[in-house]
């Protein structure tokens, strides 16, 4: 079963189904076909796929239940894949994928084909073990085709196919591990909220001999509300920004105190090569990255930015900005409290603009105690055997819109790990890593009928 | 005379010597010869052509007093001219010049080819008035052709020619009167230091969901650090910035509390169409320009700057910054401030380059008290037949260069107008304003004899 899974696998890399890149429509449909052609073959008895636009080609599945009572779950992930650049940096053309060692390597490798072919793998494994013609619960799949997109047209599908979608509870497949040797279930994602931030002060930029200390410089106002951005100890400056971050219990951070951390390994991994930690006191690196929210600088724009120097007073100066948030925070609440904080810092002679990129991805987490997320870790722990501890995911994903919109409770199962170069040159899987993956999805499935409760 | 000195100056203009364009070069060595030409068809006796590098060409030239005891004057001017961009802006070809009620409009006809043609003139007066075959002061022109570069082999010029350069007072033609009917002796410069600073975090930008919160980011540290530069109250924080400036005189405040200042025609035509005034408490907006110093961000650049959003924290942070100086600010010890200064500022994990753009440029004043000072005031009183104030410059030029060096007094004889539209795209001379700084350069020529001593 695990050769004809690689072998399965690596035709589905080939697809380059880079969503973002009109180029590659095409090619999306192309991964559509591919995934509901092998559904077909593994025996789904129901496949559609949802390509009359707006959004990118989806896939949706189902397979009823053995017993039409048993509760229904909805597998999420997505068949899309970032874009390749920088190309010159691969080892291997990212579509021709090649095995090192226990690694399967090739875009989309990781994120998300592999986690999605583990879930086909699983419910293999699932009728095999039980012997069953059918699974223990009725499994519908649903794999987008525009997540490295933000998911534009996730509500829309979610409000298109509300029947087809019907479910008990959801499992999110585009999750990581903490480490090989420490594995984890994810219990949330950080939202995060993205905008620009524009100073105008005249109209030209200004020789700075003729005007320089009698007119208002944009870029020294902007660097002041920025640094305002945050108090002296690192906290964020933003009034009300907390009032509504949900703390940690004291059980989930003893969870990730016992996850092994080690410092320069993660700086050298996660953290771009940095130089040192930084950050909020009182909180840990983890912490910080999984239940604490953020104000990032994510580009800074102002007047001359070329060789040497040019004397002048800038017209503009524009920050990206970028917030991640934490339940129960809601985007929309932050970018009020930006654009009061914007109005109260924009000086006298500069005149300010705020916009946002689009509405923000909600944050999202389910509680440890949680029957269906205590389920998961117990069916990963039979899998791996071993202690499987919770953790967090400190990006942003669709699980909150998946959530509200169905109205049911989320659960993360994957089986990548974070170093797995998404999003990057060279991207891998750890296939043995996927293949437990699927085993605890397989346990996962024959378990879910005696512990949730419809 | 006036319609001679005219058709002259515009067949200067008619050669486009852009000294900071290699594909000019050729131009600005024509520039020098059509000058040296000029000066030979007006009677001196002695002209030079210094052409044998670094510097592009200078033009040199001494014609000796009637009385061989009198002093000796030396005129600073230049004949390179600024680049044109944007022509599509020009409303005539730059370098074919046009006549327009009493002005005459093309790049050099005020910075500075139209004053160094004024004091061509003022010699020709000097001597129809005087009836001498020879001028009462012993008159000495340096006309150099890198001042649009930033004069960069000015200091070899002056080593390599020292004995062609001893003088007893300079006359510096580069410099502005306050307003058409606010005729102005500038009495100073401000200096200029230049340079920039980045700050290293990590070695590649790194996804904000992934790190942020637990590792520094420069583009916020360099915000911190750009807003520390000044205090609340808008004084620069440098520690000792302010140690070496002299404040100007009660009588000098008063002369410039004296000229006319109309807010909002100062904000269009100096101040880019800023929306208002700012600066530094205590002062006047002329005050603040001409002798307050400053610190003004030139330039912002740091992570994504496209359009949308990229939720990265960059890995580099840069500021371009400069300081406007005042006497007696040195630039090298305002160097060494700046260099502690971000030293302190640097947060762990991140690390720090200050690099500066050539060792800076020293400012200069000379006071109004100065004989020779009063006594171009007074020549320029007699010719323009009107009170006339002493003022000062805001931006910079090699006057503290040319003082240091030649250790003598310099004063700043012309008779352009702040807008006049240097730099800019159609650079104009009001014509009459330049026949009366002739008039006024001949008679300062006429009595400095009597007010000189040597």
């Amino acid at each position: 079963m695990s050769d004809s899974f690689v072998a399965g696998l690596r035709e589905w890399i080939k697809i380059p189904s880079i969503g973002v890149d009109p180029a590659h429509r095409v090619d999306v449909q192309r991964s559509a076909e591919w995934l509901a052609a092998q559904l077909s073959e593994d025996g789904w008895p129901e496949i559609q796929i949802w390509d009359h636009g707006p959004a990118l080609p989806a896939v949706y599945a189902c397979w009823p239940a053995v017993d039409p009572q048993a509760p229904t779950v909805l597998v999420y992930g997505h068949h899309d894949v970032q874009p390749v650049d920088p190309l010159d940096r691969w080892h291997h053309p990212p579509f021709e994928p090649v095995t090192s060692g226990d690694e399967l390597r090739g875009r989309g490798a990781s994120d998300d084909k592999g986690q999605v072919a583990m879930h086909l793998l699983a419910v293999k494994a699932h009728l095999a073990a039980t012997g069953q013609n059918a699974p223990s619960v009725t499994l519908k799949l649903f794999v987008e085709g525009e997540e490295e997109s933000g998911s534009p047209h996730l509500r829309k599908l979610l409000e298109d196919h509300r029947q087809d979608l019907v479910c008990d509870l959801v499992v999110f497949t585009d999750t990581a591990l903490h480490e090989r040797d420490a594995p984890t279930v994810n219990t949330g994602q950080r939202g995060v909220l993205g905008g620009e931030i524009t100073f105008f002060g005249g109209a030209d930029d200004v020789h700075s001999g003729r005007a320089g200390g009698a007119i208002p410089n944009p870029a020294t106002a902007l660097a002041k509300l920025i640094a305002a951005l945050h108090s002296d100890d690192g906290r964020i400056a933003l009034p009300g920004f907390y009032e509504d971050v949900r703390e940690p219990s004291t059980q989930e951070r003893a969870d990730y105190a016992e996850l092994p951390f080690d410092e320069q390994k993660w700086l050298a991994h996660n953290g771009g090569g940095a130089q040192a930690l930084a950050g909020e006191p009182g909180y840990t690196t983890l912490e910080r990255i999984w239940v604490r929210p953020t104000a990032e600088v994510n580009g800074l724009s102002s007047g001359y930015t070329g060789p040497g120097l040019k004397t002048i007073i800038p017209a503009t100066a524009t920050a990206k900005i970028s917030f991640r948030l934490v339940p129960d925070q809601l985007p929309e609440k932050v970018a009020d409290q930006l654009r009061e904080f914007v109005a109260k810092h924009t000086p006298p002679g500069i005149r300010a603009e705020v916009s946002f990129r689009g509405e923000g991805v909600p944050p999202y987490a389910i509680s440890p105690d949680d029957p269906a997320n205590a389920t998961v870790k117990e069916a990963m722990e039979l899998a791996f055997d071993q202690p499987v501890r919770f953790a967090r995911a400190g990006g942003s994903g669709p699980a909150a819109v998946l959530q509200a919109w169905l109205g049911v409770p989320l659960v993360y199962l994957g089986a990548t790990l974070p170093d797995d170069r998404v999003h990057a040159p060279n991207e891998r899987v750890v296939v043995p890593l996927l293949l437990k993956g699927a085993e605890a999805a397989a346990h996962l499935w024959r378990m879910l009928p005696e512990r949730l409760t419809r």
